[in-house]
């Protein structure tokens, strides 16, 4: 293999330039294995923030972080594999539902997940609040759970793209998260890796989204569907709003409960609608056309995938889930109709209450977060509870309420938009 | 002191907003204390190589590197003290002849040097040719010498600010040496730091110059004058052309014979021109306006003083410059008027011949070098030497060939210009 002068493809980045394909693939290789120091990597990742890595650099530059580690293979099972990735949002407990509704289709659903850092929540912080689950599988008892339940939750092993991890890790302490083509590739270079058949995304947009406008989300949907399709995975992604929080409940605990109500057939109208244009895109991709996803939730098949996939993982779906200590409700001072619920507000006060995380080693309560009591569009009068505030450590509810202190918008009329704005690809 | 999130620092950097003052003291400081970590000044160097710095931000940036450090008092002297700085050039030994040019006229002038790295030269390399001179003085020595003698050329003491050097060494492996008020701070933290009343610099423009463009260059020039003129060092900045080497010698030993030309009355008008130019300013930005430098070389009063300076630090003024090994001429194939030589192809065919290092370790050979034998403007015939190749290592010559393969333009018509531009300040 040719070695560059890193500082050179650096300079060229900087000036615009495009990197050829055995550039990038040496500068992943030597990052990868230290050749490449930290410090030059991360004015790397900086250059790409201004200057961007167009279509076949960012297509290379993934394919060399997924050589970077190994490749799964999920050959040999007796359904077709879809799996799901949302770029992360507010309340969102999407996959909870959704990977045991899209199994009951008959689709092996392999959902490796992470948990969560900062104003997002992490699904396997989420399942964890199920007395006894567990979220470590190793491959075979993953692959084994796919065959029969057909949909696993569990963690990604340390053997998928490594040089993603390493990279990941470097912006994220650098200041170089939000470049569109580094978060594409980190993305897709994991779920590639994973080996799924096809794969839907749901790229959120809005004040709650880590893209904040239609227009970077678009971006972002365009090139991971690309890169999707480029490596032989059908890809599709719904860009889907992210202004509100999903559903009522921002937390672990209560969002598994919000989950079992959708499980049920019941649950909040985002939420189910969310789910079932999700599983309806998934069920397609895997080639399952003439199954309704909406049939399986009011059927209770869903809820059967779940219960058996909960006990698969040593979880217990009877078991009863934790409740908070302390409970602090939040008054609306004015009346009329709620017009707004800010989800990164909602998403900092449910962080501070113990849901969430600050550092990687932290840990979470399990029944934290902040439960809404109205949704957009609710009618209010003075003095009402909106939200209710749950925590087993009652000092930290002043900070959470200075966090949602300006989340409520209050006015005269709400005019209700569908929560998928479009569908990319396939 | 507040402490701050470096990486909201860096994202706020990235946006293109200010730092306010408290943020850039606690970054330097964090930075040199290593609790900001190079992968994080890197970004955001690179930040700052696209967002730039506003004029109250620069200022801050380089207190805080001059703080980082010791800052030098050259009170107690005799004389005023003025200082030169060169943004670097191919062929420039100008500091040779003008340090004692400008002490022959009653100013002191302390010219802390470094070693070269790359295709252009260092001061300290040059004096190096003459048998015994040392450049590592004491504080102590150097005050003395210029009460004595009125000039000193030595190595800057690791005390001048710690931050530059530190912030210097990573810029130069992560491609973010190219930044206009990076370059500022780190040339005035130095030259504040070193305490000089007043500051005359040369800031080149053309090929074989760091800022290839005249607007580039005119920004840069008034940068450092804002800086210096705010740290209360009167400073002036002439802005010159590097389109083609200064004077006929590029190398080490040979350069320091061009030099002595120069203080003998003769030499290249270029070289006289631009040193008598500098000494000027100098001896203008000194106070001492009644004297014209010009005499004092060919009065031989400037020779007077470098033969005292070259004694007082070791060096013997009559021993013989050192001879290279082998010579090998560059011929031109074509006929007519010399337009150009360019200045970047002759600085890496020197480098190339061992005048130069590529790492800081490395030696360098005295004698090597290219010795042009004609400049712009001069009429050449087919097959007539256009320069001579220097060195003790003929392996390498091929390779200094190569370099120069394309440097020497040869037309019908020349337009000579002045080598001083514009000047900038005071």
């Amino acid at each position: 293999m040719t070695t560059y002068s890193v500082v050179d493809l650096i300079r060229a980045k900087r000036a615009g330039q495009t990197l050829n394909s055995d550039q990038i693939r040496w500068l992943i290789r030597a990052y990868t294995d230290g050749v490449v120091a930290d410090e030059q990597m991360s004015a790397m990742a900086m250059a790409v923030f201004f200057r961007g890595l167009d279509d076949d650099e960012l297509s290379t530059w993934t394919t060399a972080m997924i050589e970077s580690g190994e490749r799964m293979k999920l050959t040999g099972l007796s359904r077709p594999t879809v799996d799901k990735h949302s770029t992360g949002g507010v309340g969102d407990k999407i996959t909870l539902p959704l990977a045991p509704l899209v199994a009951a289709c008959g689709a092996a659903v392999p959902q490796l997940s992470g948990r969560g850092l900062g104003h997002t929540g992490g699904t396997l912080d989420k399942m964890e609040a199920i007395a006894g689950w567990r979220a470590d599988l190793s491959r075979d008892e993953m692959v084994a759970q796919l065959n029969t339940v057909g949909a696993v939750i569990c963690a990604a092993g340390p053997g998928l793209a490594p040089a993603d991890k390493k990279l990941y890790a470097l912006r994220d302490v650098t200041g170089t998260v939000e470049s569109i083509p580094l978060i594409a590739s980190s993305i897709m270079s994991k779920k590639i890796a994973e080996g799924t058949d096809s794969l839907v995304l749901d790229v959120k947009t809005g004040s709650g989204a880590f893209m904040k406008t239609e227009k970077d989300a678009r971006e972002l949907a365009r090139r991971l569907v690309s890169l999707g399709e480029a490596a032989g995975v059908r890809t599709t992604a719904l860009l889907t709003r992210m202004d509100v929080p999903l559903g009522y409940a921002c937390g672990n605990g209560i969002e598994v409960a919000e989950a079992l109500e959708v499980l049920s057939g019941g649950g909040p109208a985002d939420v189910v609608d969310l789910t079932v244009a999700l599983a309806r895109q998934m069920v397609k991709a895997a080639g399952l056309d003439d199954t309704d996803p909406a049939d399986l939730l009011t059927s209770g098949k869903a809820m059967d995938v779940w219960r058996d996939m909960v006990r698969a993982q040593g979880g217990d779906p009877d078991a009863p889930l934790p409740v908070a200590r302390h409970a602090q409700d939040v008054i609306t001072p004015e009346a009329g109709v709620v017009t707004g619920i800010d989800a990164m507000s909602v998403g900092v006060a449910a962080w501070r209450l113990g849901a969430g995380r600050t550092r990687k080693e932290d840990p979470v309560q399990a029944s934290a977060g902040v439960m809404l009591r109205v949704r957009p569009g609710d009618r209010v009068v003075a003095g009402q509870p909106v939200a209710t505030l749950l925590t087993d450590t009652p000092d930290v509810i002043p900070s959470a309420q200075e966090a949602l202190a300006n989340a409520f918008t209050i006015g005269a009329d709400f005019q209700p938009r569908d929560i998928v704005i479009d569908t990319i690809g396939y």
